[in-house]
Formats: structure tokens, C-alpha cells, sequence
């Protein structure tokens, strides 16, 4: 039996996270939230050793390795803690020599996984964006990466400053990418990267899982003294379930999955966002009151940012009020870098975009 | 509005957990899955950073605190991991000095977390169920504890092996409880521990989610070179908002909070789970073929723990068939422990029981 209650019109969710889910994903869960598949039970009260949740785990690893293409030599792992417990248990699992790791600046979370990875060892900033306030993405063509680096980490999108790496670099040590916030929104090929980590709730689910795609022979390196949980491989070799896993966040992973491979996978997908983002930023560059302030070329088209371009704030307040008696929430800017941000993740509807560009269409005419 | 879909009986799960959930809980949390109070959102899509999901969280810690009478001196903490997270961040944060931990060994759990403080420190075990196979308590009379110790750890509630403590040591050095298995199904004095934990999924919530109530003094033990996501003051200091909690976990722990007040609380429930697992104990007593291995005075409300008197597994390969197909599940203990086990945590449902006790009394007569 499928229920679809009725409700009221959905608010235009601009949240960078936990972010809007597809709607017809919401409905699906809620359908079968006290009966999941003839068990009689909720997707919640099944053991996770049991085969109705193994199928759910290994139907959510096999969706995500077809939309990604994941090769057969990465492990697929769901875990807790985010990305912010990731800043450390990178460092942790492939620090293997005295070498220090290679880091790409262009924000404020690439400066959090820094500031984890200094606990562990060293690390040169080979490329930063600082110096034009994260506003461009440093050009990489004459960085030397160090082969002997533990890891080379970059940060794939920016949620904070809106910018994003349409290419990543090809290095010889492993390539770290945190992919938080636009994992899944376009086409990559994994095996440029020894590891991705990406917490679920921006672009594959609700809170409270993260997803690490870790090359194999990367398992290995971990030192035996580091705590049993915080180890890759503990996770690698009890298939995410050497303790009990957020089942329900890795159930709704399953279901976001499907929902991309029933639009076409990450390809179809990518055209949706790109076009969607494009909207915006072409509202946002003909309007004579707003700017974004980032480089054409480093946009990002999961957070776009932009600003008042008389720097008045009170235009920002007056914009973020008329929009939010419009049903649109989520739209002001992170609290470190201010200004207003539209967050258009994957499962974003074209009625927000439609409703948030009509606005900034009409500020310029007030 | 209100869904209540129609679905097929429920199965009577005795699943040591994840585990099953009050109906009315999960009724409430499927009827407002897509629209929560009147935001147009799921409380998936919220932003942690929201008035309606703090509310939510506020709530959550508010409802913990009246339950268990938490003093204002103790912090209440949602983060993610589990109990094997807790493991290691419990010695990690409190071991401040050369002196071994005291630790009280009765069983699995037990030696999962004497392992991973063994990563970090000494430890000293200073009473065992093992001489017993875990089967009674140890005296803890006549032990000495060690006042300058880091911590005395406890397991309140042994899942595997079907034991649980009535009482618990009154110890100079602070005293660390995991209570996965039981926390919330009977009054205990919070000021009589340093720090208690559990993972949710047995008496609280869903899994993903961990509770972490510690007192304040403890918060400053912590050496400031341990990663930012492990130190509990990061946690403490940011309202358990430091980094993207599990935000629809800590939703459903504020649900199965207000649905224990609305029965009565803690001593209400303690008085439901003592008779229920008593109905159960008394067919197993009376039962020519099943016995409890455990000594009558450390027997578990919780997880109570049976087997064939003959040993002869295929009885409980029977039992367990036709079990089954009266549409329980959950009754094979542990892999490690063997036998047949019944959880009968806080939402376990009188039908269930009884149709679990009618089953023990018919095979006896076959």
C-alpha cells in the first residue's frame, strides 16, 4: 500500500545541508515507514545482521558503484561521524612516512581537514585560494606535487565560498577528496582517486552516514594501534557492519540512489544542476543590485553565492525577508563568509529556482 | 493530520537491536515524515542550524534529562559512532594520569572495551564473570578500587550473555557506564557516575545516534592534541552541533522520550520490563526442556538468555522454526554466546511476550 498524504506546499529548501530530499523519496519512506517489504517491522527495527537490512546495505553499495562507476579495487564504506571525523581519520589510516601531505587551500573546510591533519604530521600548502579570499580556485598547472606525500587532499566544492574544481589534478600520491557537497552531482572517475569521503547530508541522504570510497591498497597502511573504529580496514572487512551502522540513513541512501539512475544517472543529472545553477548565476549577473563575487571560471553549481554589490547589508536583510514570505528558506550566506547563498543540490525542484530568480529579477526594479 | 495506513500484523521482533520501536512512535514520525510541524519540510531537510530543528534537539536533551533526572552538573550529548566509538573516546578524554583503569569484566562488551583502553593505558581488571562463562556477576564486595584510577568502567547490561547489574559500585574515581542495553528501562542516580554512554538502538531510538551524558568536571581532561571530533568538550561546548549531527535519530529519541513520560517514566517502565521478562523467566524455569544458564540474581530485564537443557541444538533449531513461523524473530542468541535469547526492551509488546511464553509452555508437552 503506498500512502500519500496530503500536505501543505512544500517550502523552497535553499539549506546547504541537511538539504531538501526528492519529494517522491520522502513519500516512499513514509509509505513504508512501519512495514518495510513484508517484514512487519520498520526499515529501523530490523537487525542489521539480517538478511531483509543486508540486502538493503548491499543494494545501497551496488546503486551507488552503477552511478559512479566504481571500480572493482575500491571499497565502498558507510560510516558515522562526517566529514569532520574524516579530517582525521585520513590522516591516521595513510600517514605511512615523514613526508609532508600536500594540501590544496580554498576554504574553510579545507582548512578544517588541515587543522586535523597537522595532529598527525606535517603539511605544505602547494595551492591556496587565501589571497583572493576563496573567491577563484588557485591555478594547479605549476604545482610540484610530491610523489612521497602520504595523500594529496582537495576539497572537490567549496559550500562556503561557492566554488568548485571542474578538473582535479593527476597525481602520483593518493588523491584525497572531500566531495561533502557535490558527490554524485556530475560524472568523475573514481580511479583518479586513492579516497573520497562524503558526508550523505548535502547531496545523498539525511545526516548521519558517511560514504569513504577507499582504493584497496590503501587498506593496508594503517598503523594496528590506531582505535579499532577509526581503522578503514576494520569497516572494509566487515562490510560497514563491525558495529551497528545508521541503518535507516543508509536505507534512504538506497533510495536516492534509485531515484538518480530513474533520471538517467550522474550524467543526466549533472545536466539538470548545470542548468539549473546557470539560471541563477544569469539572474544574479544581469541584476543591477546583486554580484557573486567568484570567478566565472571556479562557480560552483551546487552553492551559489552572491552579495549586495553596494555591500549594504540591509539590502541582503530586506531580500532574505521578502524571499522567505515567498516560501523560501536557507538563502542567507554561511555566518564566516555573510552575503546570501542558494544551495542547489541534486534533489532541488526548478519551481525553487523559478521562484528565487523571479525575486532577483524583480530587486533590480524595486 | 494523522496517517494511520493500514499494514499486515506486526511481527513480534525480539531483536537484540536494532530493535523494535513503540508503534505510536513510528505511527507519528511516518504521519509527518514529508510536512514536520508546519515547516513544508521533512525533518530530514532541516538545517541543524534552524530554530526547528534546534527546538527539536533542545527538546530531545529536555525530555532525556526529566526521564533520568540528569543534574545540571552533567552535559547530555548526541553524537554519532556508537558504544565501539565510545571505547576508545572514553579513555582518550579521561586517562589524565600513569594509573590503570579499573575495569569490571562480564563479558563481550566488556572485553570490546578493555581492548580498546588498552590502546591508551593500563588495565586493571578488578573483578570477572569469566571463571563463570559470564554466567553470574562477580562480588564486587570485597574490591578495592583504585581512588586515583582514570575511570572504573561497567557494562550496566550484558546483551550476550542475558546478565544485568541491580546495583551498581559506589567508587572514588569516576564511574563509567556503558548502558546500550538498558539505559532509560529503570531509574538510575545519574551522580553516581562520571560519564554514562549508549548507542541508541536498543531502548532509545534508531541506530546512529549515541548518548553521551558526562559530568562537567571531566570535560577539561581531555589532552588538546586528541582530534576535535573525539574531545567530548568540542561536543559540550557546541550543544552537540560542532559538526552535522544525526539529526532525524535525535528527532525519533525526543518521540520514544515523550511516549516513556506519557507511561509514567522510569519507574513505570521498570515496572512493565521487570513483569514481562518475569513471565518469560517463570516458563523457562517451569520448562522441562529450556533452562536459563544464568544465576538468579544477575538476570537480565532485558535480553533474557535460554537453551536446551540437553544441549541438543536441534531442539533450539526447532524452536526456533516454529517461532518463526508465529511470526517472531530475533530468538537466536548471539553468535557468539549460542543458544536462544529474547530482547524485551522498553518497546517490546505484551503480544509478543505472550505469544513467546505460550510457545516455551507448548514445548514442553510435544
Amino acid at each position: 500500500m503506498t500512502t500519500t498524504p496530503s500536505f501543505p506546499t512544500r517550502t523552497h529548501n535553499f539549506n546547504a545541508g541537511p538539504a531538501v530530499l526528492p519529494l517522491s523519496v520522502l513519500q516512499k519512506a513514509q509509505s513504508e515507514l512501519c512495514h518495510f517489504n513484508d517484514t512487519g517491522m520498520s526499515v529501523m527495527e530490523l537487525s542489521h545482521r539480517s538478511k531483509p537490512f543486508e540486502a538493503v546495505l548491499a543494494r545501497a553499495e551496488a546503486q551507488l558503484r552503477t552511478l559512479m562507476g566504481i571500480p572493482s579495487h575500491y571499497h565502498v564504506l558507510f560510516l558515522q561521524g562526517g566529514a569532520s571525523l574524516q579530517f582525521s581519520m585520513v590522516p591516521m589510516n595513510l600517514v605511512h612516512n615523514t613526508q609532508p601531505v600536500d594540501l590544496i587551500h580554498t576554504g574553510v573546510w579545507s582548512k578544517k581537514a588541515m587543522t586535523e591533519i597537522k595532529r598527525v604530521t606535517d603539511v605544505r600548502v602547494v595551492a591556496s585560494g587565501e589571497s583572493q579570499q576563496f573567491t577563484a580556485l588557485p591555478d594547479l598547472s605549476g604545482v610540484g606535487f610530491n610523489p612521497d606525500a602520504p595523500f594529496v587532499h582537495i576539497t572537490s566544492n567549496n559550500t562556503i565560498y561557492g566554488t568548485q574544481w571542474s578538473q582535479f589534478p593527476v597525481t602520483s600520491a593518493p588523491l584525497v577528496a572531500d566531495m561533502s557537497s557535490d558527490i554524485l552531482s556530475r560524472p568523475i572517475d573514481v580511479s583518479q582517486f586513492g579516497l573520497i569521503y562524503a558526508g550523505a547530508q548535502k547531496n545523498i541522504g539525511p545526516s548521519g552516514v558517511t560514504v569513504v570510497i577507499i582504493r584497496d591498497d590503501l587498506l593496508t597502511r594503517c598503523p594496528h594501534n590506531v582505535p579499532t573504529m577509526l581503522q578503514y580496514r576494520t569497516h572494509a572487512e566487515n562490510q560497514s557492519l563491525y558495529n551497528t551502522p545508521p541503518t535507516f540513513a543508509i536505507y534512504m541512501i538506497g533510495l536516492v540512489c534509485e531515484w538518480l539512475l530513474s533520471l538517467g544517472g550522474l550524467p543526466a543529472i549533472e545536466g539538470i544542476t548545470t542548468a539549473r545553477a546557470q539560471r541563477v548565476y544569469d539572474a544574479i549577473d544581469n541584476s543591477p543590485v546583486f554580484l557573486c563575487p567568484n570567478d566565472a571560471s571556479a562557480r560552483s553549481s551546487m552553492n551559489v553565492v552572491f552579495r549586495s554589490k553596494t555591500g549594504d547589508d540591509s539590502v541582503e536583510s530586506a531580500f532574505l525577508a521578502e524571499a522567505n514570505r515567498r516560501g523560501m528558506v536557507g538563502l542567507k550566506g554561511h555566518r564566516s563568509a555573510g552575503g546570501l547563498r542558494a544551495s542547489l543540490y541534486n534533489a532541488q525542484t526548478d519551481d525553487a529556482v523559478s521562484a528565487l530568480v523571479q525575486l532577483i529579477e524583480e530587486w533590480g526594479t524595486h
